[in-house]
């Protein structure tokens, strides 16, 4: 604020000294032309001055014709040192390059049917809020301020707050990881580790293979780095192997990374079974592709059996890189992932973190750290795999009820994938959104022109009231489809 | 943890059930060869049995062949599910990228001479932490939590947390800048702000011009994306615009932005004057160049005159995009950002970000506005502007007194640049390291080779014995140099 430390000398009449002042700052080309004063009640409260005084050095100021007033707006400096008046307007639409384009074009928050809170909406796969913990939160906050305050304020490491990157090494060790020579790189969430691992080591025109349908993010930044991108079915028996292995033959040592998301698969919600693990990770290895493991709401798996993640495999190679993220299901706002592979690997995302951000949040790291080594995550991980899961079984039953469907996916987590009988979603979606329901049309996560006669259905914030309401709604209109 | 729930029958022998158990889970695959099983105490706990029993089980599983011991390792899996055991060896090095290779081999923090607590470093100009406001910082935490915890912790928006979007615009309105057609992205700090304008309208092989020196992590972000850079140097007139004019004439048509640090610059701490901005922003008006305004440490504005940034004369045309950042002085750990520009630039770049991230911290978001709006801030701006006042005056007049130089630049901020005379800063710093002394040599600043003989000195977070100390050594090695 430039008029702050004015300085009054108590002798001389206030409003002149106030006038003298601007009108220096003016001459001086210290406040630039059209720019805007302070109003006068401002002014009057900064310097702890009359109003009147103000208003009388602004009305000589005006006579002057240093400075001028606009109805209901304000006051404005008139100043002769101005620049040129002839508009200048770059071109930005022209300007943006294909990344941009791409990343614009692909966002679905710009492209879809927005929340409002007068619909059912199954769009969001958001964990519902009033389950966090907040108290232990708290409490974590108060500690861990208290502990290191004057260290998580300040600059820290790009790649992570030290003790949280050990938790997450023993964190991954329990899973059985080897991870003797593995190591940990903090991110801003999932989206961030996979940017940041394809900024590394992709080229545009490089090739990936991943499953088809899969994470809508994902394929987002794919496409928006130029890769090609070769889907792989998956349906009511999983991923299709056979089609796998044919695609490597037909692309064989064109294809750098697979990216693949074996727990609670987004958009399908199936759960890779232990066997196809073992099956999947070999073909890779036979044919050299380095494998992108997505960790997404591993935590969450309540229905199915305890599973190793594809990079306990990996032992002492180097072929995987896993992401993880508890921001899917415990504190989205804070965004904090982590990328666990081989420490060469780490030693370069490192720079390149550091190239892009400098580093994730060392408060928020803080936080996370002292919540999760006090229990507090067990324990919510404990009530939310009930909670999410008696929705996922609620969910199931309606689903089953009410949408005629020629196959349901999903072994539990947040969502329900479906795909119709020849229904197109879009259609289904416009026709639902007039009786206030609104859904994921599937064709989002297809990496082809297929899907869309699918749709993902996300429950995490619906009351089992607003599930039942919302399912039975979607199939009534698809019966109505049907007739026609 | 794959055996926190195994559910035991009372009726039958503990033992049993766990050798049961654990040779189910390994025969169906779902524990990998070689993973290593919870120590027998481990187990106890989780299982809430007698040690005994674990002991037990694990005797009968080896003997069976289905697990085995390592002295001072632990018990691990012998599976037949085995996966190859041939090794299998990516070679990362080669799969690398160029972005990837330059922002590690611009990485000072895994080039330049470590800190140690046992040396005096003027390498940092990181705040000094002991001044943060932790007890008003708590404060925000609890009040900002109470009030929205649930939300601030669940997803938020690549825009950012939208209070403090207000807050910001007001405060850029405050210093001058009509915001009517502005809009305004929150981003983690300085670098990635820089990083989403050029990864938005950047394409490799673009010209970009800016001072020389300039801030080496923009230096670091523009070799990395293959930018082609073009110095105008500054020296102790400030820039100069011959050259600057010079240049523009020869890469007519050709730039594409310019990149300018107009308070406190980094590395020579100089504050162009009101005059030279107008010059600046007319000269790339002129020559269609949008500016990428550095608002670096304008807030530290301490010992020059009340300043507008440039931004303030872009008015209604759309030239410059502004990149402010509080993380440089306040709170540099929680990487709060933001850049100011255009609507539709803001609105290109809003998509990018959530492609690259989703979006910053809603929790430190969300705490800087509290923080900011409870005038938190204010009271530490005048705190610290005396503080590092006096310490860059103090640190001046000993660089005067025991430094030769050809001349020393810097108006105030946390650091001095210091150009000697025909001195070897590099040299210069391998004989002051021996005596407990480190500082950064100049070049790492400049666009070109030049700057050998150059230095900055950052002060913020050591004594004023320390800066007296170090300086003197400093100055003595000169003079040894000099002489022989």
């Amino acid at each position: 604020m430039i008029f702050s430390n004015i300085e009054l000398d108590k002798s001389k009449p206030i409003y002149i000294q106030i006038k003298q002042y601007i009108s220096d700052m003016i001459s001086r080309g210290l406040v630039p032309n059209n720019s805007k004063l302070p109003s006068t009640r401002e002014l009057s409260r900064i310097l702890n001055i009359s109003r009147n005084s103000v208003v009388l050095a602004y009305e000589e100021l005006k006579s002057d014709g240093l400075i001028y007033s606009v109805n209901g707006k304000g006051t404005f400096v008139n100043s002769k040192k101005s620049i040129s008046s002839t508009p200048w307007h770059i071109d930005w639409d022209g300007t943006e390059n294909n990344y941009s384009k791409i990343a614009n074009k692909l966002d679905i928050v710009k492209n879809e049917i927005p929340w409002s809170s007068d619909v059912i909406s199954f769009k969001s796969i958001s964990p519902d809020g009033e389950l966090f913990d907040i108290d232990e939160l708290k409490k974590s906050f108060l500690n861990r301020i208290s502990i290191e305050g004057h260290k998580l304020l300040n600059y820290g490491y790009a790649k992570g707050y030290k003790p949280l990157i050990d938790y997450l090494l023993n964190y991954m060790n329990k899973k059985g990881v080897d991870t003797c020579n593995k190591d940990i790189l903090i991110t801003n969430g999932f989206t961030e580790g996979f940017d940041l691992i394809l900024s590394s080591f992709i080229n545009p025109g490089d090739y990936i293979i991943c499953e088809n349908p899969t994470h809508n993010t994902a394929i987002k930044i794919m496409r928006a780095k130029g890769i090609n991108i070769i889907g792989v079915d998956i349906n009511e028996n999983g991923l299709d192997f056979n089609m796998l292995k044919k695609k490597l033959d037909l692309y064989k040592n064109k294809i750098k990374f697979s990216y693949i998301t074996p727990s609670y698969h987004n958009p399908t919600g199936i759960v890779m079974d232990p066997d196809d693990r073992y099956k999947f990770y070999n073909l890779m290895k036979e044919n050299n592709i380095a494998v992108i493991e997505d960790g997404f709401n591993e935590e969450l798996l309540y229905s199915s059996s305890h599973i190793f993640p594809i990079c306990s495999l990996d032992n002492l190679n180097n072929g995987v890189l896993y992401i993880g993220s508890f921001s899917k299901i415990l504190f989205p706002g804070i965004r904090i992932g982590w990328i666990l592979a081989d420490k060469n690997v780490i030693n370069k995302l490192e720079s390149v973190k550091r190239c892009k951000n400098i580093h994730s949040s060392f408060l928020d790291q803080g936080i996370l750290y002292d919540y999760l080594s006090n229990g507090g995550f067990d324990k919510y991980v404990k009530k939310i795999r009930k909670f999410y899961g008696d929705k996922f079984n609620f969910a199931h039953e309606c689903v089953k009820k009410y949408i005629p469907n020629k196959y349901i996916l999903g072994d539990g987590g947040l969502h329900i994938f479906i795909k119709l009988k020849n229904i197109d979603s879009r259609e289904l979606l416009r026709k639902c959104y007039k009786k206030g329901v609104i859904f994921m049309p599937g064709d989002i996560f297809f990496v082809d022109e297929s899907g869309y006669d699918t749709l993902r259905l996300g429950f995490s914030r619906l009351s089992t009231e607003s599930i039942e309401n919302g399912i039975n709604i979607i199939g009534s209109v698809i019966k109505q489809m049907e007739d026609i």
